[in-house]
């Protein structure tokens, strides 16, 4: 994925930023977020704190609303990503595909405190219109997310985002994504059927 | 899946009654719950009230802890099972593979309120331990669950679950489970492949 001459790293957090991220990156439309994250896949969880970025990989999130987009997350204490998304408020969902399995083990088995993952793992990160966190390229999806609702982090470290923006990489036709099984067993995405649904 | 002739519905909502709930179900470790949902499957819910079973389709669903096993999900007011829920506190989550994929689809295209649904779709309930909603027979695994955190039902439809004990079929070996991506569009579960992984 190639990044825009134009594009900038948003100035203020509230403020989304309109411009063309990367030459390759199409905005999606927010009602289709849902189609995304339904599905459970895992992902890669982005932050940024003092100009520093950092990812994570993720499993336990949910869809919480259709639209604007509302998704649910757990975030341990344990994670170093948790200071950074519970003091900014903002974080990037970028869905990976089978091709960065590798990858996605790697960067949940280390952590930000003593690790450059971007760097390591050479992932590029893009910046974002409407928050510090950065997208991925490498990522066919990228939800830009702000912290809408923090009533049960105490308890239970889940935080409610709501998603901003949205971007798909259209060159990524009917990309597999993985599911976590525990201890590294994964299934990839297998065959796509369709049933004559009213279900949205 | 058959019953076992010494199986019956619990008594009281609170206490778990041991028993085998069938000759063919299994106990399993609650330790293992979060290897069931955490790749984000298809599943069906249970309620229980008033001494009619209700089931529903339902994909907003996430882990919130390891052990004891807590479940997040996001539950309609527009589904007859909200009130259920709200009202007993008490579920059924059932894991169905994907031989069941027509049914699901097919619960999740009508309402308890004018539907039975466990009669009209040929499902089988089986008597739970320590809650009244049933479990189905023909699903590969069931979660009892009962509901410990409602702070953001009114806001978000967001019920968190404790799962108190959970049953996997032994005959079910691998058994493939369904992700909607929307409006009827379903992946199942391809390949399975494990990475080395420090990651529970």
């Amino acid at each position: 994925m190639q990044t825009s001459s134009t594009a900038r790293r948003s100035g203020t957090s509230g403020a989304c930023v309109t411009r063309k991220v990367g030459l390759t990156m199409k905005n999606l439309p927010l009602a289709k977020v849902y189609q995304l994250l339904e599905p459970g896949p895992v992902v890669l969880l982005t932050t940024a704190r003092n100009g520093r970025a950092n990812v994570m990989t993720m499993s336990w999130h949910m869809m919480v609303e259709f639209e604007p987009p509302l998704v649910a997350c757990v975030v341990s204490t344990a994670d170093y990503s948790f200071a950074a998304l519970r003091a900014t408020k903002e974080c990037v969902i970028a869905v990976p595909a089978v091709d960065l399995a590798q990858k996605i083990v790697s960067i949940g088995n280390c952590s930000g405190r003593n690790v450059a993952k971007f760097e390591k793992f050479g992932l590029t990160p893009l910046p974002a219109d409407c928050v510090k966190a950065p997208l991925i390229a490498e990522c066919f999806a990228n939800l830009e997310c702000r912290v809408v609702n923090s009533r049960l982090v105490s308890k239970y470290n889940l935080f409610v985002l709501e998603v901003l923006k949205a971007w798909s990489d259209p060159r990524r036709r009917n990309p597999k994504t993985i599911h976590h099984h525990g201890y590294g067993k994964f299934v990839a995405d297998g065959d796509t059927f369709r049933l004559k649904s009213r279900m949205r």
